[in-house]
């Protein structure tokens, strides 16, 4: 028997959830995307998947969505965050001890020369990466991170690095999320660095987190096991390593994936050549007033083949001076 | 305005819901563990972390529990399962072609002697699976393990392989599911193999499988893209491993770990040095009648520093004679 005090109250919180999900349903679930062709498909594709009368349905288990992270969810420019982070780090380290710039990267990147580090490729890259984060344990580097993202600030807008993050990809990743999708990174970028903010700023959890490994080492020695960060690069998750990574670590196709550079073309690739309904998505920097405008040019984030495939391939290109009525989520 | 119907409606299924809970808190989630120390200090301790009320409480986000798979979730006599797949593929494919029989290992494998294969050790054994799992995709890769599982039997008990798992842990992994934790396997065994089965057998979905992996390369040269296993080992989820790749994977420190031999070991320390309650438990094959008994003999399953130091660590040694009430999901 059930009292009727509880069927009372039973009965108003089921009337709450469902005026709850009659206003959940009317908002607009990407209200810093302007009504144009982007935000459309994107909801079709939503609608249709997600729909158990579509032809296009998936089931929940199915519905994967993968996001690069520099230059997808948020900013990239002058260069990688991480870079600016492992610079920050490396002046540190240099400051104790100048010996540590041992290389003509690692001297241009003290010296804050960004062009000559940029121009330095992935080699010099991974040389100050590898400079900077080894030597100490994964709990004490994402403290670092965390330490860091606290107090750096980008040097061109003055901003903290996680408020630059792109509104519009928040509101996408949490609308996905609402209609029963789960949320991955994949990112170029280095997995603990990524997960030192990723639930916190994406609500993405450390498990969901895909990126370039170091070598590593399980070390109990001490008086508490430890996971030791060593020199070295164990995996680049970049190109053709996103979808063998999304392969090794999600173990299921994806069905929808978001990018900027020519780093996710495979990612996209792979997750558009499946069967049933796909969506691969490329995020086109074409707003030098808001944020910054580049393709197929420079060291960092450089979009050439897919800009001339996107459309055969059916993928949508976001024109972030158009498509985005917001950038920021703190600004214009 | 709720209409009447439907707080009848509601009201019926709100106490239908309670009549369930009510009955699901009554009944026994272990009913294949017999009434020992082992089963309390099981139940104790799921009970404590998932109590809002008890000092030991943890957050659902951080009720992570891995599973060794091969011996703690499924029998691994005379030699690992994966082991006899491939050698019934080396037979098949060396029907086709002898000369892959190129080495004494893979010619006492294809010729069923088992001791050489057993004796050869971690190399010849990974030479086997190298010429037996690579060559075809992922995809086919795991179609083939499931049509195998279909048809193979052990050689003793004539059992399916996936019959021979352990009714108390598939009890285990659903009660700690039910309780608020998610259940990973964290084998030594191949990913893809185990993927094959994990979500059908154990209820495990292939995001939440780590094993051992081998080379793989994206391949986009044909009519659609594939994930092409190829030979060579990229990584031994084994001993050392299992810590790199939990933190790799999950991203957070279990709370709860299971294993049965010394390669177990470093997940058991690295778990169960963690703060906060911890629980480690090491399944020990003691017995003979229902299924095999072993421990610090022998070159599958060797349980030997875990038996010494068991009790000082604080872990569950589960004897399975004394603990099980019942071995086989469908036997004794």
């Amino acid at each position: 028997m059930v009292r009727p005090g509880l069927t009372t109250a039973t009965a108003t919180a089921a009337a709450a959830l469902v005026a709850l999900a009659a206003t959940a349903a009317l908002a607009d679930p990407l209200p810093s995307w302007r009504d144009t062709d982007a935000k459309a498909r994107l909801v079709g594709f939503v609608e249709a998947v997600t729909d158990p009368a579509s032809g296009d349905y998936v089931t929940p288990a199915a519905r994967i969505a993968v996001f690069d992270n520099d230059g997808t969810l948020w900013a990239e420019k002058p260069i990688y965050f991480q870079v600016l982070f492992a610079i920050d780090r490396l002046r540190e380290m240099a400051g104790d001890d100048p010996s540590v710039l041992n290389s003509d990267a690692l001297r241009a990147a003290a010296a804050g020369d960004m062009a000559t580090v940029a121009a330095s490729g992935a080699e010099g890259l991974l040389e100050i990466v590898a400079a900077t984060h080894s030597g100490l344990s994964v709990e004490e580097f994402e403290a670092e991170v965390r330490a860091w993202l606290d107090v750096a600030r980008h040097p061109q807008t003055g901003m903290t690095y996680a408020a630059m993050v792109y509104q519009p990809m928040l509101e996408l990743l949490r609308y996905l999320r609402d209609e029963g999708f789960r949320t991955w990174i994949v990112s170029g970028g280095g997995l603990h660095f990524i997960r030192a903010f990723a639930e916190d700023v994406y609500n993405v959890p450390p498990e969901q987190v895909v990126g370039s490994t170091g070598e590593a080492r399980y070390d109990a020695e001490g008086p508490a096991p430890r996971i030791a960060k060593d020199p070295g690069v164990a995996f680049v998750d970049d190109g053709a390593g996103k979808p063998l990574a999304i392969d090794a670590r999600i173990g299921r196709r994806p069905i929808f994936a978001a990018g900027n550079s020519d780093g996710d073309f495979e990612m996209l690739e792979w997750t558009t050549a499946g069967d049933g309904p796909r969506f691969g998505m490329i995020v086109h920097h074409t707003d030098a007033a808001r944020e910054f405008a580049y393709d197929r040019e420079g060291h960092v984030g450089r979009l050439d083949r897919g800009l001339d495939e996107a459309e055969a391939r059916g993928w949508l290109l976001v024109d972030m001076a158009e498509d985005w009525e917001r950038v920021w989520p703190a600004g214009n």
